[in-house]
């Protein structure tokens, strides 16, 4: 059987509907099928009214056999249909297990596009007024995970994270207290700044700030949104005279 | 005289027109002023058909004396338009300069608001259909710059991507000796798997791979658009048997 559709991964951005791209917003219009993350919301599925939805992995990343399930469920769907939308939380390459679902499609002979989208960590920055480089005080930024996914042993993520000026640090706020640890054990200062932005571009996005050593009050704090952990001296300087619109700044 | 305006930073997105986000698009729509940076194309600046826009900053950074000059001009749109788009490539908050912005609007009393971007690291990686992180490969991504703005001495953006499993240089194209330089000094070996990617998201796109050693010979093959240097284990094994739709694909 040959394919007759071409398969689109495209990033859904952070969560608010209007942060999608505008190709993004374009394929889903024109969509046959979109698979989906448990993340994405019904806002932004709404903006494919044609299409069959199918969703698919878990919160927080899916197991390697569902991996496998959606991969098979992405090449049937390309078997069938011409416009296949492959919807990812935030942006495709990034945490996004991109790289087994674009191999997958490659062995099958399936063409495929990746469309980019806003990553968390940027919405999280402009909820919080913060930007996560600064002149003279941080030219580098990590994006890690402390996730460990099936097989993997390395944990160097916390080395990485100490070594660049900006720490972001997603999938960790289930975990704070490990995360300090491991940050501190890395060489962090349990006085570096730290903030804590849950349910970043949503209507209720919350944004808490402290140093490292309060990091797991600021997590135990937390609602049911997606949280990011960002660290480093530009949580300690952001400019926070003027709330943002969506989002209560807290002290921690 | 009080303002009357309000301010929006906005991700311009990597540079193709459709990758801004559905909310930059609507705010170019009802925008009274638009600052933009050298590096935002026509036909972006083309979704703002009402507004009055102002070029400010050079390609590739400006100068601390011209910063100063563009927050005054930030100030002067608030005073007399409504809604003033300050619209940068990529995210604000990335490389952005956004805040010595953010405070300079805060302290004229200013209302502002950020829209995050794609990033053009997102883009390059979209472009070359390869993800940043990888089960078993990558779990944590630096985006560094060897940029030195004015007033700064510290050099330790090499150590931050040589700790991350993936780094992403922007603004070190230029510099590509140097950079290698940097990056093996920091530890990397020079068989390290690089790719160069330039003009990511354009239909004039290109993806060169090589490793670190061979890093200055990719750039010295380079054309005038931006460009930016990703570095790690990621740039070996990408899905490469289905070029991207617009980026030529070279081995390097």
């Amino acid at each position: 059987m040959k394919p007759i559709g071409r398969v689109y991964l495209v990033g859904a951005g952070p969560g608010a509907a209007d942060l999608l791209t505008v190709r993004a917003a374009r394929l889903l219009a024109s969509a046959d099928v979109v698979l989906h993350d448990a993340l994405v919301g019904d806002d932004v599925l709404a903006l494919a009214p044609r299409a069959q939805k199918i969703a698919v992995g878990k919160r927080c990343g899916a197991q390697s056999t569902s991996q496998r399930f959606i991969n098979k469920r992405l090449v049937d769907a390309a078997m069938r249909a011409k416009v296949v939308v492959r919807l990812k939380g935030g942006d495709p390459m990034l945490f996004g297990r991109a790289h087994e679902e674009l191999a997958a499609l490659a062995a099958a002979g399936i063409d495929c596009e990746v469309v980019p989208g806003v990553t968390a960590a940027l919405a999280a920055a402009a909820d919080a007024k913060m930007s996560l480089t600064r002149r003279g005080v941080a030219r580098s930024v990590a994006f890690v995970t402390p996730r460990i996914g099936e097989g993997e042993r390395r944990n160097e993520w916390a080395r990485a994270a100490a070594a660049a000026d900006t720490a972001v640090i997603y999938m960790g706020a289930g975990d704070a207290i490990g995360v300090t640890r491991a940050l501190s054990h890395a060489g962090l200062p349990l006085s570096t700044p730290v903030s804590f932005v849950e349910s970043a571009s949503r209507p209720d996005a919350v944004v808490q700030r402290g140093i490292l050593a309060a990091l797991p009050g600021l997590a135990a704090a937390r609602g049911n949104g997606p949280a990011l952990i960002v660290v480093g001296q530009v949580c300690a300087g952001a400019v926070a005279s003027q709330p943002a619109a969506a989002a209560r700044v807290a002290a921690g």
